[in-house]
């Protein structure tokens, strides 16, 4: 099994090549968190640039060391954008990261959600009720049929998804993140428990989203598995950080957003965490 | 009548609620200001979420306490969207909260706007000119024929949509909120005049959405009527505070949602308010 | 040749003019920094209002003293709205600024580039590759083929885009404003240089786009060159003021923010800048 020091040897190179190359990751995601996502992948290092027509979508997936697909806010132009989209990355063996907000809600999402199971992301992110709801409507272990998820908000715990998040892992090949109060990361043999973040996490609009847009702008210079880790220690460690210093989540964000900015490489490496054998 | 302390009471029990219960409202609403909704909905206790197609307003509209209706930045799908979702709404007995944004602009506003009178919003929340122009499509006492809104501004002031708002409010049976310097609130027998707030509020896009908002999460506790006071009172309570530590519209914005986030419910039902019969 | 005293004084009358009169300026613009972009315009003591359907596009370019188009997150309506909106524009003597975002992803942006030669943009201001692709599609000097932006970033300098935003101001007869670590205005007869900014710039989203929404408020009030001028000058010291107290980009934007609204019409004539003869 790969050793601690090996993934935070990793965690510093990905953090130091984004912030030495400013690598360009596009995003297809939601109108709500759409500014919160570009302000998270600038501040980390990384480029951003969005679009929602299928053939910018394409444009992006080849011209972006990677791409996040996020489920929010669906527009009609979506059911041709995302399933090009995602088969263009697939095709070219570009690293994708899919946030799955939502699933359960509405007949396109769904039918979108069952198209991708063949293109594979490289990282799926969600709360646990939506990685179980995923993994459900993709028959794999640990599904639920239908979704718990209330909107957008989760009402399962971290733990209760492992088993979805390890068998989403294992027919990818990459790499599930579980969002919760302690984090879980799997590549569907490791699994490791980031610590950290806050309770304004939950009062603030997009932290999810802005998280995928940032495991995506890491998957351009590291393997899924570490560029998922090192998104969530980065946001576990800069939200920390935020709560000493806010008075409120108004302030909260805009501190959060400092914080992701300062984080050097090393902090992010020791931010807090545990592993174990899927 | 319903007396003062009826109301502070009704007030404190609304926003203990909310507090307690983290309720959904769901939202269609503007891009512009999609971000500063939700993050007003989570600061006061609420979950949001938001949609664009018709299924999924659908789904929202049953799923959720109360559904929020702001009528700025229509997009194609909103042909479908809006009338779909209104009328689930107004079948199922759901309450939900109509922002006439911009009324007067283009013809899709103009329709959609014609076919919510059968829907009876539960809540109207809007400025002046746009309170006196819905009153005229809906051909109620108080209306003005066309609008003097300019773009989304009020040209009017509070006490000259009186008669239109008492008009709407006794048309849909629930309550109408007029924003501006001192905000009015009626039920269509009373009329609650409530004060505070900021010149900053004017400084920065979308206070008002996020006020109508605001109302949607209220209105899944609390009676239409109680739920714009409450909404109306915790506005001009955290805009009045967050104004003595703003240097500009900026850091106005940030300690704002600060405010709405920690005002207790005994500040919020203390904010001053008058009353008169309608 | 206009001296360095007559600019100032025209920058002096618009910014006051503009803080005096709160006018309108409409605009048709991304989703990622829409909001920035209507709260930077009511910073400086305009107006917003945000449209994406063709007859409100119309609607728009007439009530409104000036226009801000900008090609960032296309969607399929905007095949019909821009180029109808540039038309009305064109046929009504109205002001209106070009944002060229990201030009070179995919075929619809390109198409609709093209059809705005003829309507003659009052200001085009973008980063260099931006205005350099620009003048290339419109087969103008300094112009080149195919794009060398990289998503939204630039990969020229400012000074390599010289002919191109001569030619284009030539073209159009109004202004052209290039983006960079100093900004390049011309008139196509006199080009400025305008120093200060910020670093930080790069590191949050949307701030070109929050500048060409801020010239097309100073459009309603003022020349393109002047409006183009003025809001360049604006930003710049703003940038800088809020680079002094800014810990990172969140509390960057914050500051910005209020820089952008404390600024005073003889801080903003007297940001340093220099003249030449094109």
């Amino acid at each position: 099994m790969i050793t601690k020091k090996d993934i935070q040897n990793r965690i510093v190179e990905a953090v130091e090549t984004v912030k030495r190359t400013n690598p360009m990751a596009g995003s297809i995601t939601n109108t709500v968190t759409i500014n919160f996502v570009a302000n998270a992948q600038l501040a980390v290092g990384g480029s951003a640039a969005m679009v929602y027509l299928p053939d910018e979508g394409e444009f992006l997936a080849k011209a972006g060391g990677a791409t996040y697909i996020n489920m929010g806010t669906l527009l009609p132009v979506y059911e041709q954008t995302l399933p090009h989209t995602a088969k263009v990355l697939h095709e070219v063996h570009k690293p994708w990261v899919l946030d799955p907000v939502a699933v359960g809600i509405g007949s396109l999402r769904t039918r979108l959600l069952k198209q991708f199971k063949e293109y594979k992301p490289s990282i799926i992110r969600g709360n646990a009720s939506e990685i179980m709801a995923l993994a459900g409507l993709w028959g794999l272990d640990g599904g639920t049929e239908g979704s718990n998820a209330r909107g957008v908000d989760s009402t399962d715990s971290v733990s209760e998804a492992k088993t979805a998040a390890v068998a989403l892992a294992k027919w990818t090949g990459g790499a599930v993140a579980v969002s919760g109060e302690t984090d879980l990361v799997t590549d569907g043999s490791v699994i490791v428990y980031s610590y950290g973040g806050s309770y304004y996490m939950q009062k603030i609009t997009g932290a999810g989203c802005a998280l995928g847009g940032v495991m995506a702008v890491y998957a351009t210079v590291a393997s899924p598995f570490i560029a998922a880790l090192t998104g969530t220690a980065v946001f576990n460690l800069a939200a920390s950080r935020a709560e000493k210093k806010a008075g409120g989540p108004g302030s909260f964000y805009v501190h959060f957003l400092d914080e992701l900015y300062k984080a050097t490489a090393a902090d992010i490496a020791n931010n807090p965490f545990e592993m174990e054998e899927a």
